[in-house]
């Protein structure tokens, strides 16, 4: 039996202040860092421990996860760091408020935009200086890989092969995964492991900084998956989470 | 022309306590957190930025990256851990008070083991807790690579193959090389880089938190190196580590 961790960082800058994320970089607020610490204090104290721990290339993901290796002592732990985890990528609505979004698009299509599988948002301009292919930690990837804009179903179709080709593998191997990474990119794996269809994907709500344990059977076929922690303070959490403004 | 730049770890808790640490897993002490903060903010300042990292296993060097990177606003860079770059190993002295084992051992021997640059301090006993054989961390070293105690000599024969290995490549691939480590392992990639002797590197003291700069030829040739920062205060830096009891 396999037993693999999935982390959700904690609030964010941007989730404080309302306004569409993505792929901007911004970093943990207070809360978010206090919300790294009881996931970190939640894995040591229930005796967990890794071998390897996967996240993105954004700070608010590498910084939980450098607080969860502090509260673990696992400051040693080997760390691979892949865009592939990374957060839905928003597009042109990328450091736009939400609320000021709606009122330009109408409550409606941002409700699409936000809510929807497969409908994308407005496309960054390629010369935007928002562009990924702007900036440097995104050199290695081909053109074609480097996103405008990205729905929820483009957000696992490119989050997954990382999960064929460098997780799955280790996971065989019988070395414990620790994932910290972002609400839309978890959502690829979860749909994955679960088998849950693209409206049930799109309803589900990870809290952050909660400890998401799966056991996998040796085929890698989950046998359950529950939360460390209080029931009743998780689902606070997963309702908190549900409430506040999406988009990650 | 290829920039390559080495750090110290700040000062660590056993520093501060006079005892002999090695691959003791301390931590570092408010002061050394404070000289790894401005080793970052100097390489901010002077306009560095790195593609790939290099630390040990062992948390007071990672922590010293951490810091560096995030002043440098670099969380993503890749960060690649080895205990090759570890400090030498202080065998069954680590742990000891320095001035409990002259006391014991004599000032005379307890000279020899930490100034010669081949005789190594008395060796771990295989089953004595402190050994690297029971620590999860060392499980992928084979057996003959696990260190019971290391002269100067042994822990550069160990750090070398790392240089030639991974780092080598990946500066002749014009990638931007940090490296993060202690007195000990940096020591080697010191003698090789610039011929060295064996008794000149025994003389050798790298102050800490303070970047070292190396500018290297196409052939990987050392043209010139420089500390960072008002060199007055990197002299002082030197003087008080060549002051303070040795042993990493």
């Amino acid at each position: 039996m396999h037993k693999l961790v999935l982390v959700r960082h904690g609030q964010s800058e941007w989730n404080l202040s309302n306004r569409f994320t993505g792929w901007t970089d911004v970093d943990l607020t207070e809360q978010g860092i206090g919300e790294a610490v009881s996931g970190g204090k939640l894995l040591r104290e229930a005796g967990f421990s890794f071998d390897v721990a996967h996240t993105s290339f954004l700070k608010r993901a590498i910084r939980t996860l450098w607080l969860i290796q502090d509260e673990m002592d696992l400051l040693w732990l080997p760390v691979q760091k892949t865009w592939r985890l990374n957060e839905r990528h928003y597009g042109a609505l990328q450091g736009l408020n939400k609320a000021e979004t709606a009122a330009k698009y109408g409550d409606e299509q941002v409700f699409v935009w936000r809510r929807s599988f497969d409908v994308p948002p407005p496309e960054l301009d390629p010369s935007d200086e928002r562009s990924p292919a702007n900036d440097p930690r995104y050199a290695t990837l081909a053109p074609e890989e480097i996103p405008l804009s990205e729905s929820l179903k483009k957000t696992i179709d490119r989050t997954m092969p990382y999960w064929f080709k460098v997780i799955e593998p280790q996971i065989r191997a019988d070395r414990r995964v620790l994932i910290v990474a972002h609400g839309n990119s978890l959502r690829g794996l979860v749909k994955y492991l679960d088998g849950m269809s693209d409206e049930e994907i799109t309803q589900l709500n990870i809290p952050t900084g909660v400890p998401l344990v799966y056991e996998l059977d040796e085929n890698l076929r989950p046998l359950t998956h529950y939360y460390l922690g209080d029931p009743e303070a998780v689902a606070k959490a997963a309702e908190a989470v549900a409430n506040q403004a999406k988009g990650g």
